[in-house]
């Protein structure tokens, strides 16, 4: 069994980090990750610089992202305009965030769900317009599908109409997300097995979830067992939501990449890669908080990866 | 469903601190988790107090603990001499580690495997000749079950087979332990699952396991996926394995708790009743590090108790 374990730390972690991180440093911690066998990259967000100045830079990362073999580069765009912006830059997918929690939706990107649905469906029509070669994918996690720190539940029904709504409405792929970590691997499993019934697992997306309350492997787990095989993760735990008090906290990529290859789950990525590149973000990120046990512990004494290699000496 | 959180933190929790817990403030710590809903608490443990000061008081912190109406109080004890104090104080059950590493277990209690299997058959022996009520229960949980850091990999045929004689030889439950933190959630599964058909389930005690590599509660899930209802945890994730370097840290109770009933799991505990005697515990062990992610960012709005119940007020 495979997983892809899509990286988010330079968009979710960076963007909820008040020190700004040198474009050439970005660069330089992806190029590490990718070393390390992350296939997969959100390195940076199409909003206006007003908003988030940390990610100002994100054309030029795409760029160099574009150039390292195999990797599949993603953008996160909230609109339309972000989304144009995102094509322009060859992005081989975009991320559109869209709250299931309308509350959240307007502190996130300023307009109700409705909105944001209908900016979805411009910019799968704006992606359609393009020759086949350039069109990026287009990803949408529903974000507060778990819960959400300003409306408490979600319902659960609404959240799954809003899933086929925006199937419908063209995305290629739509997962939930739960950036303030409020799921429980109950709710995990029974959401994302309803979403697969009701868009059909080929237009099923990840998981993104969030640790703040101690459930982000847990969650992931459950994903895993019904089936759910991408999973976002941030490298050193950076990040969380800026729009949500209190929601910090990623899934640590060290730690999900442990548990998955212990488990016998190939991800490609190997350990000694990851810590080489925790150290480009340590040094970039000065006296940051960076999260994780696995480097702190080590990989346990007889240790081999998924696909039986061992550690490398 | 209902699950059995057995707090461990009185005795794995303070065996591994420097600080020594005065005895009123341990009687108070225990009467806060029992009247948080806590039903099983390890106390102490008979072990000499050349090995363990920390834990000298075992006799006194056990009638204390026999006081509390409902409560079912544990203490550990590795051997025959360790045994028959435990019975003398009237603790219910005797928890008895042995480890399925020879290396480990000789750092641990200085005996073999086969020589602790024995001690485990004089114990069941001296728990028969007592008149029947006083007769307390004996838990076996195998150490290193998952793995050893001195040995790298643990034969899980050998497990098994430890689990079998030290069924025959009269324990009245066997569980596992990872307290270095080596186990995946696959693993977990498998063993446990193998666990229950050896000896079956009315003689599997609980997982016993520490989030030394952050999979402490992925692989609490995996346990109870599998059908293991008691599953140990320590307040504040305080203590590990003296004789196990790196193996820090039990899986937070808090953080347990949370998961399961916000999984409709029932523990009958409260997490108002647990910040509580978080507090007794945090005074009592002044600038000793705790963990939980669920006390710094508290209950999700919206939260309520798998038995339907909402947060206090």
């Amino acid at each position: 069994m495979k997983v892809l374990v899509s990286e988010v730390g330079p968009r979710d972690g960076l963007q909820s980090i008040q020190q700004q991180m040198a474009t050439a440093d970005k660069i330089a911690w992806i190029r590490a990750l990718a070393a390390a066998g992350v296939r997969e990259i959100e390195v940076g967000s199409f909003v206006h610089p007003k908003w988030l100045p940390q990610l100002a830079d994100t054309p030029e990362v795409v760029t160099a992202a574009l150039q390292i073999p195999g990797l599949h580069v993603v953008a996160l765009a909230p609109n339309l305009h972000g989304a144009r912006g995102a094509m322009e830059s060859g992005a081989h997918a975009i991320n559109v965030p869209i709250a299931a929690s309308q509350a959240h939706n307007m502190a996130n990107v300023r307009m109700s769900c409705e909105e944001s649905i209908e900016a979805l469906r411009e910019i799968c029509l704006a992606r359609d317009a393009l020759p086949g070669p350039h069109r990026p994918t287009i990803e949408v996690g529903i974000a507060s599908a778990f819960g959400c720190t300003r409306e408490g539940k979600v319902s659960e029904d609404w959240v799954m109409r809003m899933a086929v709504t925006l199937a419908e409405a063209g995305a290629d792929a739509v997962g939930l997300s739960d950036s303030v970590g409020y799921a429980n691997p109950a709710q995990i499993r029974r959401m994302f097995t309803r979403l697969i019934s009701e868009i059909g697992a080929e237009r099923v997306g990840g998981a993104h979830l969030h640790n703040t309350r101690g459930q982000g492997l847990t969650n992931a787990l459950a994903a895993l067992d019904v089936g759910i095989t991408t999973l976002d993760a941030s490298q050193g735990g950076i990040g969380g939501c800026p729009y949500a008090p209190g929601a910090t906290g990623n899934i640590v990529t060290e730690d999900l990449v442990f548990m998955l290859e212990a488990m016998g789950v190939d991800t490609g990525i190997r350990m000694d890669g990851l810590l080489a590149a925790r150290k480009v973000l340590a040094e970039a990120l000065p006296g940051e908080a960076l999260y994780g046990h696995v480097p702190d512990a080590g990989l346990p004494k007889g240790f081999s990866y998924a696909d039986g290699s061992p550690i490398a000496a």
